[in-house]
């Protein structure tokens, strides 16, 4: 049912009991963008999570960092980081207006900072690798560096300014956007949704992160990242205002100061799936962190957590119909990218919907069927409208 | 009152309509193993606490370390020590007799290591003074140190047993004194207890703590402490069974293992009242536990808080009468030693009380009097029965 337009209803819709236009599983930050675009379009919309904002979002840092995140071998992913990076400011006017509430967006900008010889050499190679590309990345003298944040350590070799690389608060975001989308008529459910076929609806969305393996047998994997949160002394606002991601004796870390007091240290990158917090990494983060930014070591530690990321094969999301399966379309694997990769998602996705069977090119390279061949993709997804997935599991989340 | 005996009515008293003989302020180890040594010598017994067992005890580790913790010019500090450590056999076989609970009473022993030459040195010289009180400690060859320890890092430089250091776990421990001491009969009231004049007995004992400042007037401050708790992974027991106390890179740290898998790792000592958790102390215990110990990085992180050890200015606890007040008992400023010296100073409370006027010699270093000359001290206790600090709290705990 892909191109259906409004429907003839209109208006909102409390209770549905008509089968909804649009339902979306999950409601992360990217299913529930959806929600709002598509509730704001008049189409009825059901959002189906037992604990919005729940999964990796919770844990996420809310970096929006094209340029910085730009790696060798990412070309396609770093062209749509930069196109949803540059929906992010209108992104934020508009959700800020229909929420009514703040979501921590600011502007301020990213330094990438490389605490020894060695670790500013690692960082100049991807800095001459983003520039080649055509990213605005600034190489900055180290008295220009501190003159910007007087706070990182003396040792501090050098550095560059990301200044398009921006961030949001992420524990703000998905309560604006479920406001925002409830406001605009979209329901949501708290019931699990241990298979798709529990779904009635025109077009389902699979925004459920991890739980996607699950419900679609695409290959979405689980990558486990452990973030630190931190706040300055006496009710003071971090002494630095940029986001600081530095390389420190081969460690890669980040640190996201907030207006609050709070400061975000991440991330650990690893292939498990459970959310045990480490002494290792704990160590490791804090060591980092305290080498860049000394003033860290008299920050409380007030909370340590993790998350898992939906990881793909590519490490690139998977955007588009579900194959064999065109009124189901997938929103999913946005591994460390899922915050500032909403808006265009959910732009992407609202037009899929909307746009009376036509795609959006820019979805071209992210479409779910360059995984159809992979062993045990095909032998999931091909049993049907059941859509059980190959290893059990209790529900989604 | 001090010498009477058991009162005449005998027995349990669930509800004291009569003025109980003894009523305690504090319901931490101290208190309540006073609590619980009265009772059983029938009298009738009150233990005035909001929150039990919530004070230093909780963050505490539990180890029970006369020698290890005998330190230069704190001979009568040690004596009394030493004096409650040989209790502790007896005391723990009673107590888990008595409450029918587990305290995780532990007898391997302590090891002392260093990591450096330099941290050994240092270990040494202590070892050294120790060895010339006659105290137990037994140098190792670092052979003999990875015979009993192999989880211990390659790089250790040496070490040494103290093999009469054992350990009880405090948070097993206070539960148990507080089953035992209800058994026995006393009544645990949890209202706060503002003023001592609020509270009506024969024999008032003083046990609260860092309240004992506002309550007596009397020098106790708030030494503050923080602790990490990991636990082993996959539900095994740590890779060591050692009290560990180390030496590191001029850090000093301990690990503390229990056979559910738990591992303490403190403390800082710290002259502040906060109950914050710093970055900068989490990062210095985890480097040096994790150089001592290298598979502790794998450990989860399950638990960061700090306490207040309650502090005198000699850093020796203050047992018997409050100065002007014979029938106020003090029993406090057991500072980093409250677990360890809980049986002694429990014995000679209860003798002092049933003693008939007698003061036990043991208690004569330690009577708070030593302090009554101290600017500050005389103000607040000589304002007679209202025992109104001179800094106005609201509560003690």
């Amino acid at each position: 049912m892909l191109g259906r337009g409004p429907s003839s209803t209109g208006g909102v819709n409390k209770v549905p009991f008509l089968a909804p236009d649009v339902a979306v599983v999950g409601a992360g930050p990217v299913g529930l963008a959806i929600a709002w675009r598509c509730a704001a379009r008049g189409l009825r919309v059901v959002v189906h999570d037992p604990t919005p904002g729940s999964g990796a979002s919770h844990v996420a840092a809310g970096m929006l960092a094209p340029v910085a995140e730009a790696y060798f071998g990412e070309q396609e992913l770093t062209g749509l980081l930069t196109e949803s990076a540059g929906r992010w400011p209108e992104f934020a006017v508009e959700l800020t207006e229909a929420a009514g509430t703040d979501i921590g967006y600011r502007t301020e900008g990213t330094l990438v900072v490389g605490l020894t010889a060695d670790d500013l050499a690692e960082a100049r190679r991807l800095w001459a690798y983003q520039q080649g590309l055509g990213l605005p990345v600034t190489p900055l003298r180290p008295s220009q560096l501190r003159e910007r944040e007087p706070a990182l350590a003396p040792r501090v070799r050098g550095g560059a300014l990301a200044a398009t690389d921006h961030q949001v608060d992420p524990r703000r975001l998905v309560p604006a956007l479920r406001l925002a989308a409830e406001r605009a008529g979209a329901v949501l459910v708290t019931e699990p949704v241990r298979r798709l076929s529990d779904v009635t609806a025109g077009v389902t969305v699979v925004a459920a992160g991890c739980g996607v393996a699950a419900l679609t047998g695409l290959p979405v994997r689980p990558v486990k990242g452990q973030v630190l949160r931190l706040r300055a002394p006496d009710g003071a606002p971090p002494g630095f205002r940029h986001v600081i991601r530095g390389y420190a004796d081969g460690e890669q870390v980040y640190l996201v100061p907030r207006h609050s007091g709070e400061v975000v240290v991440g991330a650990t990158v690893e292939e498990r799936s459970d959310l045990d917090v480490s002494a290792g990494a704990v160590l490791r983060l804090l060591r980092a962190a305290v080498d860049l930014l000394p003033e860290i070591a008299e920050y409380d530690l007030v909370e340590t957590s993790a998350g898992l990321r939906p990881g793909t094969p590519d490490n690139a999301p998977m955007l588009g119909p579900l194959p064999g399966h065109p009124d189901v379309l997938v929103a999913a694997g946005h591994h460390r990218h899922g915050i500032v990769l909403t808006p265009v998602t959910a732009d992407l996705i609202t037009d899929l919907i909307c746009g009376g069977g036509s795609s959006p090119p820019l979805l071209a390279p992210f479409r779910p069927e360059r995984f159809a061949n992979l062993p045990g993709v095909v032998a999931a997804t091909a049993v049907g409208n059941t859509f059980q997935p190959s290893t059990e599991v209790d529900s989604w989340n």
